[in-house]
């Protein structure tokens, strides 16, 4: 202990007040160099395991990253991975696994107790790689997760016929391209929140997503807030986030 | 008739050949003029009356324009009027009324026939001033017209039950601004056309309309088709002409 | 019959009212779920039968949709097929067939009846794909289809040699890139319902269609409502909805 | 309670089976009349009671929905209130109070119990409307809060000094204009839900709020999740659904 | 003559080489500065005498400017006035008139010879103000010029109606709000160059003019090109110097 | 000359009045179809030759097309063109030659007769293509074309050096992208008419050439009028009209 | 000093080791919290007085703003500030002045000892306003200014014929709406940073500053960054850190 | 010297005044014209060695310019260059290296004194690229720089551990994309100037940057300018400007 060797150098007359007096100077932002270093427990500060965001990483970096993860956690869980990616961590981790529907590239211990519920919902199946994104994330948080997929608003009994299981949940995540509709539906059937996630499905005026960012972001229901175009892992987080209040 | 006259003309030797020849050389565009004259008679063209945008238009010009209809028709129709415009038509036609939510400066015949039917659904409340313009023209079109207002996706009950009146329409216009989402829920439950028409209604990201527009246009439902944001003069009319094919 | 044995049962005092009355009090959504499966007969409700969106289906699923359509329904169409698709789909129903310019792979009853008229009309050549779209979803959907192409505003005597054919419609589907004036200058000749769409047609400030989209959204004539970008299947899905009407 | 009521008079032989039947036959939408009517239950069902929006509302309009609200809660909250609504509403519930900051018109028992906490942050003394919105409306949903404005990241330090406040909330609101940059900042300091508004504050590129929106959708935080510009309301209701979980 | 007035004196022995060199050695910018002093004659350089754009101007500086051209010119002209302004400047040249529809202030020249043909044409009367602003430049400009209002796209036969007047001009200006179609259409029926103005004229998607400038810069049609939303004067100005060169 | 056919056989008794009537009432929209067939004399309406627009046309059509041009014409002139078009046009026309910079495509008459004088500039060496596409186009229409690259605002010594250059032409065009100053420099420095080619050059901000399309819109300038984005075949056109005019 | 105390205290033996290792234990934020402290002393951190942005702030709070920091710095200076804002602090600080074109409201010092030089450059009138908070700020901050107005691209001479003022300044402020070109063709002039201010000057495309900032951004000359639109203070902030290094 | 020959000539008698003058009379531009070749060299008057934008270059023409320059400069340097121009490059100068993550071909002199301090900032480690280059500039034009890179503030003590190296800077070059905050938490803690460089790194909303950049336009921080997206290039350049002053 640092601090406390100073002090105890002091009161032995080993060291000047003078010289104690530098030490504590420091500026408080040289204290928050130690901050930083903290910051490598980021596991323990948050309660949720660093995640690695693959696109674009360098071959030798993201194998660096992996074996790092996977040496000090006994897991690792990465997003938006190529087919590529996943046979150059194979070779240092060859338990990884890659599903290519949602690009995420993970090693997950296999007895992680899961509480809660999340149910994360999608408007067609065009959405599920963004849904499974969410839930696959969620999931490692530490979350139970309910995958309903394919209720879209234009045949709002597929929906509806889902209510108990949705209603259920904590959390409800609600992707959905195109008009984007869907939060707002389960917006006005739940009293949990809502985190919306507006993806790039669609083509024309879809604007590569904004159409339907626009939408969830002028909803009319309560209790809908909205993350980035195809940000699966951002909705996974606070969903796993707020079931994690819920399930306490 | 000029041309019989010119013919007969020829046939009596009181012109030449030639004059005739020149008579008829006259380009296609000046036969148009003629046709350009007969547009005075667009109701019989397009079997729908004239309307008046009133918006704009100078104190004379108006006064004018409404004079001469309801001399003409017996009854005249604008949209987008003011209080102000209401007053200086009232001294020339008294028997003029006038609409505040709407914004219609009206006077329709009593005895007028109705046929077929058409439903016009709000979203929200705010959305019934262009609502009432779609229905209030469509019923000037000779429409029956059923109004559902306040039927928004965000307490999907309020629509479902309302679901016989919309689905026995020959075509639904769904008004709605914010999200925007209410034409393809209703999509989904209907097989008849419905004309959407996004609303100004909302604040900050629905940019006065174009994010309900953008969603509408983007609709995963089928059978819809979109006007200009608060344009209900355009849905009614529209509506009216599609109502009128549905109820021969 | 579920309700008259749970009733009979109440009167034949094997069940008491509290167990009826719980069967009873199921919520309206569990209803709903009933409403879901008559979702499979969607060709009974709509009078259309199902169409496929090929863009981006996995090869097996897309395989398996059209096998099962056909079989259910003897005939199978989908829209924005890839070469590729066509020769997968071609294995396990080898009379398909595959239209190029259109994209569309589909397998069509031969001895289709079809009602009324739809004209559909394109600015340029380079609009043809999209109007292809449409005209072989309305022919599908069981209309008869008028293929007026290349009638753009800026030579307007090639639509008004037109003129005859699009006015004896029951819908026209007017389709358009660049800047996208063609349903305005349609709507001025016509008195039936004008289905608009956008193209992506152009370079520069087209802004892949939105500035078509733009234009016929603003449009001055009467009687246009507008679909997304190339959006084909969309026009000619609510132009066949209008044709039935007036073909009735 | 009518079910009950059916089966009891079926029981005792003072209707016959069909008429029950034909009672419970009603399609499944009928049943969900009864369900909207239910809606007047609406915080029974949320937990949360029914928040007026008095923006363009008519006066006459807003008095009854006060009134009525009044009468059934003892209580009654309403955002974006005029000056001018506050005096019409005064006249009928005279111990109404209005706040011109928040624009909140509210009557609140004197007695709620509140629980939990959400810390409801500022970039700027100009967000504090919209924030106030929030918190006021956290509040009338039981919830504590802590205000914590004019904490804008220009100015690091003043943030960092209220880190504990922050960090022990249940739930964090960050409200910013301009640039918007506070609640990436935030984000990287708590590990709780954080709920941002953007706001209209600001001039020139800020677009009315639209460049605030977009920098806390694109937050490179995690945790984060966005409701509409100047949303405070909307922000203060999912905020409070969060803080509910929590606070259990 | 300065620099031959150097020469003499160099050549008299009454200057050094190194004086005149250090006259001559003046960076070439100084020239300019020469250059920027003929500009007064700006008349005579452009062959168009110099426009006020009364826009914002205090009032002080508008009647001095006013005053100024006046005295230089014994004519003046300025756009986009208000009638405040026009009271003022009356006070000092009593004989300048207003026209309330283009906003143009001027004196012009009773006996002022006007060469050539620009027709003016606009899609409808809302464009009027526009369109006068841009036919009283071009007559101040000198050139006469042919007014031919409300004749858009969607009556395409009042157009044609004035098809030879418009072919006989040396320019065409085309002044389009909404759709702004109207160039298009001319462009195919000309041989012209056509100089588009989109204007303001619309509501909704029309973004004050965006959408009109779209259209009319994304034209099919051969020899357009686009001036500013309501720019009437640089239509005007550009015209007059095409007109100009085709009078010659 | 079937009219005169008609005149001739109703004086000769061989067809009646009513024969002859019916003949001449035919609706001015049947004349137009023959105004369409004069269309293909298109070069003898417009004074200049028809030009194709090569992208994304069929290798057969494109092929056909040349063929037929060249056979009628003599001379056959394509823009847009790509490498593998010119190798199949080369195999029809031998003759034909190819510019990759500029990728037009054509076989042009070696004795062709040029007048007047058309300034193309431009910003920089990356506008160069559209530029050249500019100055063919003219060219091929008749007129002498000056070359004026790399006289871009940021160094506009260069620009002034080529001043005199530039004020002797009829008609300028000018070609720039990223900020797309350059039009606004000359138009203070020439009294002609200036075409403005906003180019896709740059990146970031420069939003494919939407900028400096802006940029050129709002000049502060006289006498500028904009085309689209790369368009220089649109602008080589324009300018070609006004140069002819100039030049008589 | 606090921690010398704490540290003599340790020595006397007056408190254990514990009770001082306590107290420097403290997390680092609570040294932020000293050192947020420190920011009342702004002036002495960034050598430049504090100024004020007065629009939309309350009376009151102005009041107080401005008589604390005329009390502790003898001066004080505030943009965006309205008449009514003068009016009611010059009932508080009688010598206050008020400017209505810069709309800034200040008391400033006498004495003050300028350094350096910052150009400051309009491309027209209309920008002065947004070119005098620029300019004042930078006085205010300790700058010598000049005052260059009116010299736009489109008179490329004015520009030219104030060049040796512009090339011996430390920093150019380049003020400029509508196609906003002026920084460029300064940037191609002198060998100082440029300072671009877009103004929201012109109408239509111009969309208010917007196109002016992207020309500014796009701008192909070296040395030029912008700041926000009508970001005079701004400018004159960061042109007086600029000048400041330049005058050492 | 041509100047003092001619002059020269005249006192000899060898040329007559009238020669003398025809040669001075030259318009101001053609003394531009000089200015242009001084331009050549360009290094003398901005103090700067020119760069060469690589970006899409013939390859042939940037042989010609790597040689010339390296002839000139003994030095030359190339930005946005790819690998394959590295290799031709290579070829006729042997010596040239390349950097793969900055796109950065050149030759530096070994002994070129840097002077000042620069201190280049990212937010992410995607954000390297766009921080290489302008470090990699500012260093060619003579600076020292100082990479601190992933301090973005989402994270906001690994940015506070590093503030001394940052205040000391004489001009900090932030880095950053996805929302881009970066730029004001910095200006929050120095006094210097800081030009913002917003970066394309990002996905949906980030709209290729354009989201930082509004971020950063907006910014609420003193002393902020920016520069276009991806702009590494212009941030090193004003930067080094701005260095160059302070190291003075």
């Amino acid at each position: 202990m640092e601090t406390r060797d100073i002090l105890q150098r002091l009161k032995n007359n080993e060291i000047s007040i003078e010289e104690a007096e530098s030490y504590f100077r420091k500026k408080p932002f040289e204290e928050l160099g130690d901050y930083a270093k903290i910051d490598t427990h980021r596991e323990i500060r948050s309660g949720f395991p660093e995640v690695v965001y693959c696109s674009n990483k360098a071959d030798e970096h993201l194998i660096q990253i992996y074996q790092h993860l996977y040496d000090q956690y006994g897991e690792v869980f990465g997003t938006r991975a190529t087919p590529h990616q996943y046979e150059i961590v194979k070779e240092v981790i060859p338990e990884i696994s890659y599903d290519k529907i949602s690009r995420i590239l993970k090693y997950e211990k296999a007895d992680k107790k899961r509480i809660g519920k999340i149910a994360v919902c999608t408007a067609g199946t065009a959405d599920i790689p963004v849904a499974e994104e969410a839930a696959s994330t969620a999931e490692y948080m530490g979350a139970n997760v309910e995958r309903i997929f394919d209720v879209g608003v234009c045949g709002i009994h597929r929906l509806l016929s889902k209510l108990d299981t949705i209603q259920s949940a904590n959390c409800i995540v609600a992707v959905a391209g195109m008009e984007g509709a869907l939060a707002s539906v389960i917006g006005g059937l739940v009293d949990k929140p809502i985190i919306a996630v507006p993806t790039s499905v669609g083509y024309g005026a879809s604007l590569n997503g904004i159409s339907a960012l626009l939408t969830m972001i002028n909803s009319c229901a309560n209790g809908i807030a909205v993350v980035n175009i195809d940000n699966g892992y951002g909705a996974g987080y606070i969903a796993s986030q707020i079931n994690r209040m819920g399930a306490k």
